[in-house]
């Protein structure tokens, strides 16, 4: 199940904000069973953001937007996807019954501005936000999902907290570990990881990631990870490959 | 001139890495002079990475890649990049006699993985990597530019400086600035933002953040940003609108 995140807004793209909100819905898609396909950002209008889901629909099954379902002008997610897929907007009753019921109670006016944080696709369901205002929205769209999600982190990550349930992908389980090693190059280290996935068929994916370690020494990390039926699978498809790696850098570093 | 970041790598999809280079690179952008148009993130696949340089050659006019230029399997960014625009690969000259010479110094193989570091598309300019090993890459395509840097982020930020000088757009400058405003929601700023950009004639762009001090008290940051011909044009658009903004938040919290 593929499954893609867009991200929205200029902040992101101007490097102003680092888009933390993708490494977490990536994390928690990964786990709950989905392949993380792609990934796009856009501008807060219109024109990007239909580009957007109409790009990610194209090449996924799952779609998760984070940011732009704010009250300020260009808080323009919900409008943009509605019109781009041709579903007319209305008013929510939970929502809306919802955000009455917190500006009453901080006694502050259910503006125009705010009331927009109600006006959903035809069809949506609006999932209370219980860090903020602006509820989430999870849509149906020609057997897709469509999954939208504030850009606060706090509020994206109560509320994907809140639908993990409903999202996960039955029959399909992650594992991965990730091991240190010194004293040994990145291309000394390519042909034990070519072996090993092919010995792994197609359920094993290993990738090295050279760095520094804190005391500043050259280090690779091997990250080995699997996708499998089980927990279980997953998990001896990773301990496996991470054996014969492990024996052939003891092997190469001559310990 | 309207530029894409597009980064490559199952590490960012899978929320392993967080996207660090997007932001670095779209800051630099920025204020280099270009509208950071569009981010995509993208996995380590010929296709992926096909898919990933055509769409942003069809928006944009200049366009950085991040991750792939190194000597594993999964380093797949040149090859990719070369067979989806029809460019042949050789060597490059300028590459060859660098890591030729590194590699001798640590009495180390040239391999046919490190070799692969100097393999790039006929007409590439190779930019020396002053920190690791893969030299980066500028290319010219049908009147744009791509420009190709490692994942590594310390080493993107090295050669990212190299060439600074050469990518800045003449004639566009760029300046910012945030304040940190303290009892108002950003729905009651609302109108006011509209009201000043509508007054900054497309020269003015203001976006507010909603988030938490650290003393976990709600917070809005209002950043405010211009491009204009000179600095000394962006800085006083930005002058104005902050000092309008200002004085009437001031006069909203009755101070």
């Amino acid at each position: 199940m593929k499954a893609t995140i867009l991200t929205i807004g200029n902040e992101i793209l101007k490097g102003r904000t680092v888009n933390t909100n993708l490494a977490h819905i990536g994390r928690v898609l990964t786990y709950a069973g989905y392949e993380v396909f792609r990934a796009l950002v856009v501008k807060d209008t219109l024109d990007d953001i239909s580009w957007g889901i109409k790009s990610a629909l194209s090449f996924s099954d799952f779609i998760v937007t984070s940011g732009g379902l704010g009250p300020t002008f260009d808080d323009m997610t919900v409008e943009s996807i509605s019109k781009a897929l041709g579903i007319e907007l209305e008013i929510n009753g939970k929502a809306f019954a919802e955000l009455e019921t917190r500006y009453k109670e901080r006694r502050l006016d259910f503006t125009e501005a705010r009331m927009k944080m109600a006006r959903l696709p035809k069809g949506a369901d609006a999932i209370i936000n219980p860090v903020g205002s602006a509820p989430g929205v999870m849509l149906r769209y020609e057997g897709k999902t469509i999954l939208m999600l504030p850009g606060v982190p706090e509020e994206m990550k109560a509320l994907l907290d809140i639908v993990l349930d409903k999202i996960k992908v039955p029959g399909r389980s992650y594992y991965e570990e990730t091991a240190t090693l010194q004293g040994i190059m990145e291309s000394s280290l390519a042909p034990l990881i070519i072996r090993e996935m092919k010995a792994g068929n197609g359920k094993i994916y290993i990738k090295s990631h050279p760095g520094l370690s804190e005391t500043n020494e050259r280090i690779l990390e091997v990250e080995i990870s699997s996708s499998d039926s089980t927990d279980m699978l997953a998990k001896e498809n990773v301990k496996r490959a991470m054996e014969n790696i492990r024996r052939d850098y003891r092997s190469y570093i001559g310990k």
